[in-house]
């Protein structure tokens, strides 16, 4: 064990998550003082994983602070929450100094972030990065997103531009991690300062409710071919295997390629996704995203409405119940008579667009929370992180980061040229497939909302002018005017012909 | 001014909700002891509006509480947020015992109410109550949600019962409240028990949550009106009327028609619609109402999709711009060349279907709420208590009642007789709206989310299958199985092409 101060970097946590951080950055020669709650799981890990040497293990966290050198870094990656600031607590007792730099990289709330770098700045340099690609990314490369004081950023950067993935420098497609079992060198690293505080885990945040309407996407996308055209799953699954080839390039298009041809471990007669239940799990990060789009006044529908989709899937046997009595259109199988191929590009339209939509809807929560945190995030850079190593890779990044190369302050991503012309190009399959949807009675919850939002976004007038009537007449809630300044606001004392008139004075109504 | 205690209640707040609320009061025979931070305020309106002596001034809240009868009730009507805890504070420093009644009827969040009570329980007996109807509700007979200790209802019913609004006790019609000057008697008030602690307030919210849908779609019923038959304010306004005269009779239905037609204060050659900035305010019970349902993981996307639309109707500057360069479908004007009846018509149908799933939704998340905080919600009596007073007022809520007293547990609106009857009638028109809408261009998130949400409801099947199948790749998420017991949890060790294997430990990933 260890008696002197050895090891480059700390690790708290060895879940999988952890476990594969520490290997990866024993990978690229950096020695990792290691530390588990439960002891023995430590000494298996270590007994298993560590060949080259390059762990260090730790029974206690006093025994972790003393081996590593200084100013340590010390990495933790326990559940969000309470764990977190326990684990921080702990850290303090075990003889962390202020100089130390304590980076969470677990899925924290970034609201925590800001709080706990503020609270524990006497004591210890708090630091927050998201990290993105599960198990695999975090063992082989994943996309990091660090967020805090640029000076303990200084000493992280050479440990996350390590273990990072990478992508080609000219392409931006991602590299491989192991070429005959070493890691590669070069490549442009799937990192980059992100900003103070919580903006890192906000970002990553961000990627995670992206994350959730790109999977949804996909998910309409699979059942109107189902439904629509009788498909079975490995015909769909060649069909993705195509777009994955295309503008779609994507690791979720390419896995979900996978995962619609994997017959099943127990009918092998049979495909694996037939027999999945069709209830989605979820772990908050849309959510939080959703809320947060709620709270800040920015329309992130189509992201609000992939995670309704999945609770609207965890509603299993009440949906069950309801299919017995709530009937649709008339369903022939397949519904569609029309061309089988032109409708697979129609929906493959339909989703490129929607896709477009929902990152503009992620981009433009990130443009409003830089303002009220006073970040200044660089979106080309961004996107550029997420070209590789997240669940959300896609060539389609390469795009956004050009878009926001091109103009540093796109108001929206729909606005550039590129994405613009794209939409174009495809809008016309998009409508047809959200009016065949409707039509047909098939759920497509994410390309509607995205066409709604579309549509709404580039109307000049809204109905609203109604609403804020309404809101007048039975609040008097005031209304702004086309023909006088914003921010001047009036009032009518509308008639109501079945009450008696009383007085009113602007803008003291409820709660509407 | 008080020297002993002759009012039957109290009431703190002097803005407009509290000055009607303490009117209307006065006016069914209570003596209020009413009291304003800003004394000026309380002068001036018992110099304005105490001809029948029902009011009685305090320039103190001592006095307030030295002028009320014990028990004491004593109604609060200020700011939601700290300035009721404020006041409360005040209120013990002025005199309030354990014994006397606080009631909060503000738009309270439901948690602030649970949590007030919880602590001021040895110092007085903390209530909340939802009231709703706008000023002139307020006045002339609001619907009140009351919740708290049963015991103080007792109090406080036969207040509430002669302030809130009456309704036929055949038809559930809403009375006058005034007949020759004089407040109506009889008829069935909009108040019943909802339940203990926050159970007012959260019902509360809900129906401003519906009410949030409520104006939407009808937004979108007049856009589409404008968009597709290029039809004018006033003609549209004419539609309403005719509608008010069927199954969407209501209070909204009613004003929208009136303030279609109102010409323009300004250009009186004009209607005041047109003149009207079509940006709309939003003051937070909507957004509660989403969060909750993101929390409690209902699916509310249609109440979340129209707090979007508000969100989005507030970019205007960007809205603008963005209509120069973002193209719809060739729009002509009017764009529909079908038969106008036939169309008017199926956009009635619509909005009626949507309605219905709109209000599902909001008795959805009274049902999850009412199990998360122990409560026993009497769903009939809520719908029955919001026929009238209420902003939601409408012919619809008795058939919510009447659903209801047929079935007690039903699961789901959509799934009583009538209801699925209506939406089977008018299906075809609503897929065909939202068709149109989608085929032309016009935003309609509320028609749209409303038809994914039913068919996603009546699908014994959704995509979800394929979606646990990507969590189950990419992040060791596992997935449960058609052929197996729920409560099982499998994980299939996927192939990555691109990547050495690893062991994936199931249930331990990142939170997608």
């Amino acid at each position: 064990m260890a008696n002197q101060a050895v090891a480059d970097v700390g690790l708290i946590g060895l879940a999988v998550m952890g476990e594969n951080l520490a290997l990866n950055m024993a990978d690229h020669g950096f020695k990792v003082a290691v530390y588990n709650r439960t002891t023995e799981i430590m000494r298996k890990f270590i007994a298993r994983e560590n060949p080259p040497g390059g762990l260090v293990g730790c029974e206690t966290l006093k025994e972790l602070v003393a081996a590593i050198k200084k100013p340590r870094k010390i990495i933790i990656l326990v559940k969000a929450g309470g764990a977190v600031d326990k684990v921080v607590q702990q850290l303090f007792e075990a003889g962390v100094e202020a100089d130390d730099i304590v980076v969470d990289c677990g899925n924290s709330l970034w609201t925590d972030t800001i709080r706990r770098e503020k609270e524990y700045a006497s004591r210890c340099k708090f630091f927050g990065s998201g990290v993105s690609g599960g198990e695999l990314g975090a063992r082989f490369g994943p996309s990091m997103m660090p967020g805090g004081d640029p000076d303990s950023w200084r000493h992280l950067n050479p440990i996350w531009e390590a273990v990072a993935a990478k992508v080609d420098a000219k392409t931006g497609k991602p590299l491989e991690s192991y070429v005959a079992g070493k890691p590669v060198i070069g490549g442009v690293p799937c990192t980059t300062y992100i900003g103070p505080n919580g903006a890192g885990h906000y970002v990553k945040m961000i990627h995670n409710g992206i994350e959730y309407i790109d999977m949804q996407l996909i998910g309409e996308a699979y059942s109107l071919m189902s439904n629509l055209l009788g498909m079975k799953a490995p015909e769909i699954g060649k069909v993705f295997e195509q777009w994955n080839s295309g503008d779609l390039d994507s690791y979720l298009i390419q896995i979900t390629a996978d995962i619609l041809q994997q017959r099943d471990p127990v009918h092998p007669e049979g495909y694996l996704v037939d027999y999945v239940l069709d209830t989605a799990g979820q772990k908050g990060t849309g959510k939080w995203t959703s809320t947060n789009a709620l709270d800040m006044g920015i329309p992130a529908n189509s992201i609000a409405e992939a995670v309704f989709a999945r609770c609207m899937s965890a509603l299993k046997e009440e949906r069950v119940e309801a299919s017995k009595h709530l009937k649709g259109p008339p369903l022939l199988s397949p519904s569609y008579t029309g061309n089988r191929e032109e409708l697979i590009n129609a929906i493959r339209d339909a989703l490129y667009c929607s896709k477009i939509c929902a990152y503009a809807q992620g981009f433009q929560l990130m443009r409003e929370a830089q303002k009220e945190y006073k970040w200044v995030l660089n979106f080309a850079e961004i996107a550029a992180i997420w070209r590789g190593g997240c669940i959300i890779r896609a060539r389609f990044l390469q795009k956004i980061t050009d878009a926001y190369t091109r103009n540093k302050s796109l108001v929206n991503l729909m606005l550039d040229p590129y994405f613009n012309g794209q939409i174009q190009q495809g809008q016309a399959n998009w409508r047809k497939i959200v009016s065949l949807a409707a039509a047909n009675g098939v759920a497509a919850p994410a390309f509607m909302s995205a066409l709604a939002y579309y549509d709404g976004y580039r109307s000049a007038r809204l109905p609203a002018n109604l609403l804020q009537g309404q809101r007048d007449y039975f609040g008097a809630h005031t209304y702004e005017r086309t023909d006088a300044p914003r921010g001047k606001f009036f009032h009518l004392d509308w008639p109501e012909q079945t009450r008696p008139q009383i007085t009113i004075i602007p803008g003291s109504g409820g709660g509407h």
